[in-house]
């Protein structure tokens, strides 16, 4: 520690600082083993090398151990104590997770997301993005992503295009509609090094249904979040620690017929009500986000 | 950390409990802003993929964070209680470093590991290799590697074969001899992304010169070890944190002529006396050597 005397960034010489304590704390509080050492420094390689353009092995490692819901509990936690009190009622974070892929298509309110032979049943999502104080937010933009009916991200089969994905922005009145599918849970990639450390730690791979949502209004804290369905499995055993008992939401059933945005639906269907809200972004120049 | 209660390997779950204990107890610490944890994951990725066969980036970042000596000395002081009071006085453990490369030529006692064209100053290195009672060891392996006189390894040079490499087994009296170079400081490597991490601590990437061996005899504790010159740079700041006083020895300085074993030398060489004590291995059947 004494060796960063000439470290010019006090915020990285600090984190570096922290970040060797710990470390070190750690390797003799297990008293580790040269081997396992070893297996650690080649666990650590094949996770590097499992990383591609549209795989991050190291996300998913973060992910898995709690790691990520941490990050994102902290920063919003730091969100609370600038704008407090309003921020306190903000919709709560989640993890972002290994499948967000930028520059989905924009879409106009009320579209489906579905596109033609997509495995899963259809569900309208529908609800208001305000402020904190509940004023609403007109021109929000949602970008909004899941797997199918039965777990799989597009970017999980190769050549895929987007599916599941799009952006659209809140109406006059802060209003948000959108037809998608109801999520179901998946596992995380088990083909790769992390796959192999949670099969060693006793634990499950999955996830509990979801679909990922970024949420941002000029002027605001954007927020990273996902709604989850009530009753599915595995909401006590998120494989990465990213429920929030605010983020279940109730998929309502419904027989064949007329849906509320007048669509006639063929099969059964469901609706989901949920409203965000996003705090103020602190005036103070010297907040980093 | 209650997610593995199904985990059927109570060391593996014992390393990775208190592993998830530090993390979280270091991410809450600093605060970790998202994008440092991006920067984090991107640092952590290019560190793996900046591995390859001769390259291996994850143990540089070990060694240059002080864990990879931190596990060595774990290591022999885990020898020291099984094995006390003998092993007490046992030759000092040092790391490896990313420069063993395994397969290295057996050579005949005496022998020059320099081949034509090597640059560096000659070297002489003699001594025993004992147990710690002061026993001589015949038949003990030494295997022996460094950078050349300019500090620079066989295998930083592409397409160049082993250089300046060779085991050898003492004699009879437990005696060892050999030729080689005077070792020089030398950066580590930083052109990838410890390299940039270095930079960002305000730390140089200089190691002390050096030559590397690993000591090994039936029935003992294998030592991996170096000896470093007296009086050369860095002794006090090697960017690994490899340096122990004990192997800290004296390069003798001859004018040309007639070496100690019989050699006529035409140019100015060293002597190197070092003896080496290895720790008798425990008989305990659990102990995880």
């Amino acid at each position: 520690m004494a060796r960063m005397s000439d470290c010019t960034d006090p915020r990285f010489r600090e984190v570096m600082t922290s970040l060797v304590r710990h470390l070190h704390a750690f390797l003799r509080e297990v008293d580790l083993r040269p081997q396992e050492w070893l297996a650690a420094i080649e666990f650590l390689t094949a996770t590097g090398q499992a990383c591609n353009e549209r795989r991050q092995e190291f996300i998913l490692l973060s992910d898995t151990l709690g790691a990520s819901m941490a990050v994102v509990a902290l920063d919003q936690a730091r969100a609370l104590r600038c704008d407090a009190p309003s921020a306190a009622s903000a919709t709560e974070a989640t993890v972002q997770g290994p499948f967000y892929w930028e520059g989905a298509p924009d879409l106009a309110l009320g579209c489906d997301l579905r596109a033609a032979g997509v495995a899963g049943e259809p569900a309208y999502y529908a609800g208001e993005v305000t402020d904190t104080a509940g004023r609403p937010l007109a021109g929000a933009l949602l970008d909004i992503w899941s797997g199918d009916g039965e777990g799989v991200y597009d970017m999980q089969v190769e050549g895929q295009g987007m599916t599941l994905r799009g952006r659209l922005r809140t109406d006059a009145d802060g209003r948000y509609r959108f037809w998608s599918i109801r999520p179901t849970e998946y596992p995380v990639p088990t083909d790769g090094p992390v796959g192999v450390m949670l099969k060693r730690m006793g634990r499950h791979p999955m996830r509990p249904g979801h679909i990922h949502l970024k949420v941002s209004a000029d002027g605001h804290v954007p927020l990273t979040t996902h709604l989850f369905g009530r009753g599915g499995r595995y909401l006590d055993s998120d494989a990465v620690f990213g429920v929030r008992d605010s983020l279940i939401v109730d998929y309502e059933r419904h027989e064949p017929g007329t849906a509320p945005d007048g669509r006639r639906l063929e099969q059964p269907y469901y609706t989901v009500r949920y409203d965000f809200r996003l705090a103020p972004r602190s005036g103070d120049p010297t907040d980093p986000r």
